[in-house]
């Protein structure tokens, strides 16, 4: 079989991300609702995996990779995965797709030879020739990780049964980073923690998760406080734990953190003037205009901490959708040609506007 | 006839200022519309008399003003007017009454022996021994100069039919501040001029105007642009020029000033920043749940801008009537004890919420 026939097996679809989301920057299993969800937006696992049989992608020309790619598509020739050509890929939608978590920044920046092999739920994704020849990225929504693991494990099965991996009996699955040795497995979960956040207490909880070898921090911005007080929790210790502890801990404090997170917003909200930011927030959102990024990321933040806690009326997954759906590339990809920044703030304005309206 | 009979028949009501209004600290005349009425809210005419064998009441003690305030309710025992003794009337009611601008501030704050002749619709108001013996006011809504001086004639008229008026053939009405001798009349009009005040044109029209003999002021604060874009425009000159010429000037000019704010308004709004500030409004006004008096009337006046340009669903009167509705007296009017300021921020809030919810 030759590698012509095995890029159509693959659903190749070089130009753009993915048909079907094409219109919308949906990230279908992101608008979903989980277990924990007033709390845990997301749990994301990820699994590094290296071929024995070939140097780290730093170590390799746009060739190399290239031949890596190739070699990865061909192993998966029969799943649902499409292949997406990151070479050919329009700028902006290898954006839109970092915006939704589903590759890195530096790999939606471009690397020559690299590839990507993406579910048309877009809740599985596998760089390839990223830092390693393959991450495995499974995501869900709310707090999920045993099944998110699975779904990983079952396509590193997959693949292992057709690929040589890099692996050593005393060190684990090998990696370019060290740090990543052994499960080569990060596991995270995404929280909104406003109620923390909004008493000054997520940063010094930050510091008390590190000793407990986990790490916590903003997923936007580098403030003490995070940026729609967004957080993303994930394992630290890969090395000496199996998955199954390593989850297990995970699952355990991100209990613990939402629990405590609850009794924040409780608290918070019997102060008036937050319970009147809210309503200020929910206002502004179903009627302004134009807003920047920044702004919508705080009123959405508001305004799900007032849905999560039933103060007002539609799930809070809608507005934590928003927050993806707003970031500036996602919101330019329906647009050619793609919008300035105050077109975006406009569009952001009126996206914000109808989702919440068909949300009511 | 007695003064005890009098009284009766002037439907004495000393305790409250208007039994059927208590409730709601609505002025009923404010809410209609008006001509012209999406930039003037109201049309006042005043008309100062005194009575030619008295002093005027700054050289009168309590019983002098006392006598003098009897004689004027007596020749006015058939009327629809009910008698209000100011002495006795809560603090709270007469600055409310001042709110409403049915009198003055100096006059809610008590004077000794002074009285208030008021209509059921309060739109009509008589102070007795506040600067002048008697001063008839008449409020309409809209542009209504006419309608409101000849009702104010009216009641002159009847009044000087049982009473002897301090009246010069060369200088006409005597009054106490030489300002008002002659016709004795202030016609006013409040406008809303959002357009021109945004633009920063209000302050220059305010100068041009006072060539033309007439004032006009903010109606609250003292800034160059008046807080709520509320302006009061008010003819200057009562000496040499008779009711009807002062009338038909102050039309003239309130009309070409009309015009002038529809333009600039119209500019204004092709200006998306305005847009989106006024529809940011719109969104808090309906959700705030606490909410300062300042920024009532600054977020209100944003939003009477939309809706006299069609842009908001909702009657521009709506919206004046609230400025007036959140004043900090007129609002805790219907509570015992009255409320404290952050309990007035949290009914202000609430009162807007539910009184836009009735009308869209």
């Amino acid at each position: 079989m030759t590698n012509e026939n095995n890029a159509n097996k693959n659903n190749e679809n070089t130009g753009h991300a993915n048909k079907d989301n094409k219109n919308t920057g949906h990230t279908k299993w992101f608008a979903a609702k989980g277990d924990q969800s007033d709390v845990v937006l997301s749990t994301r696992v990820r699994l590094a995996r290296n071929l024995a049989d070939a140097p780290f992608p730093s170590r390799l020309d746009a060739q190399g990779k290239q031949r890596v790619t190739q070699r990865v598509r061909d192993a998966v020739q029969n799943s649902e995965l499409n292949y997406i050509d990151m070479a050919r890929l329009p700028r902006l939608e290898a954006f839109s797709l970092a915006e939704r978590r589903l590759i890195s920044p530096e790999f939606a920046a471009g690397i020559p030879g690299s590839g990507l092999l993406l579910s048309g739920d877009e809740d599985v994704s596998v760089m390839l020739c990223e830092e390693d020849h393959i991450r495995i990225q499974v995501l869900r929504a709310g707090l999920a990780l045993r099944p998110a693991y699975d779904a990983a494990d079952q396509i590193d099965d997959a693949l292992g049964r057709g690929l040589p991996y890099a692996f050593d009996e005393n060190l684990g699955y090998l990696t370019q980073c060290p740090t990543n040795l052994g499960t080569a497995m990060r596991a995270s979960v995404m929280l909104h923690l406003p109620g923390l956040s909004s008493l000054g207490r997520a940063a010094r909880l930050s510091e008390s998760i590190a000793k407990l070898g986990l790490t916590m921090r903003g997923a936007f911005g580098e403030g003490s406080e995070a940026e729609g007080a967004l957080y993303q929790l994930s394992n630290q210790v890969t090395l000496g734990l199996e998955e199954s502890a390593a989850l297990e801990n995970l699952q355990a404090i991100t209990m613990q953190i939402a629990e405590q997170e609850r009794r924040a917003a409780a608290e918070c909200l019997r102060q008036p003037q937050l319970e009147d930011q809210i309503w200020r927030a929910w206002g502004i959102l179903q009627n302004a205009r134009r807003m920047e990024s920044r702004e919508a990321i705080h009123l959405l933040s508001l305004a799900r901490m007032g849905a999560a806690r039933g103060l007002l009326p539609l799930p809070a997954e809608t507005l934590s959708h928003l927050m993806t759906l707003t970031q500036p590339a996602t919101l330019s990809l329906t647009e050619a040609p793609p919008l300035d920044a105050e077109k975006r703030d406009a569009k952001r304005a009126e996206l914000i506007r109808n989702h919440i309206l068909s949300k009511v």
